[in-house]
C-alpha cells in the first residue's frame, strides 16, 4: 500500500515537468540515446540525464547501456493506478457537482413557497 | 499553450503529494474548513495552509472566507487535457509494444529460415 502511494508521488512528480514529458513523447516515436536527447532537448548531458533519472525512478523510462551508449526507452508499466486516480477524482467532483445541483434545487423550492 | 503547460505542471506537482490527495479526497466528501482538515490531518495550521495553496494555485481546490473561517471545497474543473496526456501515453506505449513484437515476429522468422 505505502509502495503504490510512493510510486504516485514519484508518477505525478516525473510527470510536472514539461520536459520530461517531452522526453515521454519523444521515446513514444522509438528509443534514443541520452546523447541524442540533450542535442534534441538543447540541454547539457548532466541536465538531460538527470531528468532520466526521475523518469527512470518513477518506471516510466527504461534505459541500457550498450557499449559507450545508455539508450532511453519508454517502460511498458501500464499506469492503472494513476488512471484509476483520475477515474476516482472525476466521481467525486460530479458527485460533489450533484450535491450542489440538488441544494440549488431545493433553495429555489423553498423560496418560491 | 503555455498556459496549458503551466496547468499539467501545476497539476502533476499538485497531485506528486499524498496528503495533497488525500486533502482532494476527504473534501470530495464535503467541504470543510482549514481547521477541520488541519486537525483530520494531524498537521499545524501552517502546514496545512501551505498544501491548500498549492492546490489552489493548480485550480483543484477553491476557497472562501466567512467571518474568521476559511472553506475549502473541490473546484469542479475538468482534469480534461490531463486525463489526454495518459490517454497519448498510454497509445505511445502501446504503438511501441506492437513495434517490439513486430522486431521479434521478424527475428524469430529470420532465424527459422
Amino acid at each position: 500500500m505505502v509502495q503504490r502511494l510512493i510510486r504516485l508521488d514519484n508518477t505525478f512528480a516525473a510527470l510536472s515537468d514539461r520536459t520530461r514529458r517531452g522526453i515521454l513523447e519523444r521515446l513514444g516515436r522509438g528509443e534514443a540515446s541520452i546523447s541524442d536527447l540533450a542535442a534534441e532537448f538543447a540541454m547539457t548531458l548532466t541536465g538531460l540525464k538527470k531528468h532520466v533519472q526521475i523518469l527512470e525512478d518513477a518506471a516510466l523510462v527504461a534505459t541500457e547501456k550498450v557499449g559507450r551508449v545508455r539508450y532511453c526507452r519508454l517502460d511498458p508499466r501500464p499506469l492503472s493506478d494513476e488512471i484509476a486516480w483520475f477515474g476516482k477524482y472525476q466521481k467525486m467532483q460530479e458527485e460533489r457537482l450533484d450535491s450542489l445541483g440538488a441544494f440549488l434545487a431545493r433553495n429555489d423550492k423553498e423560496t418560491r413557497k
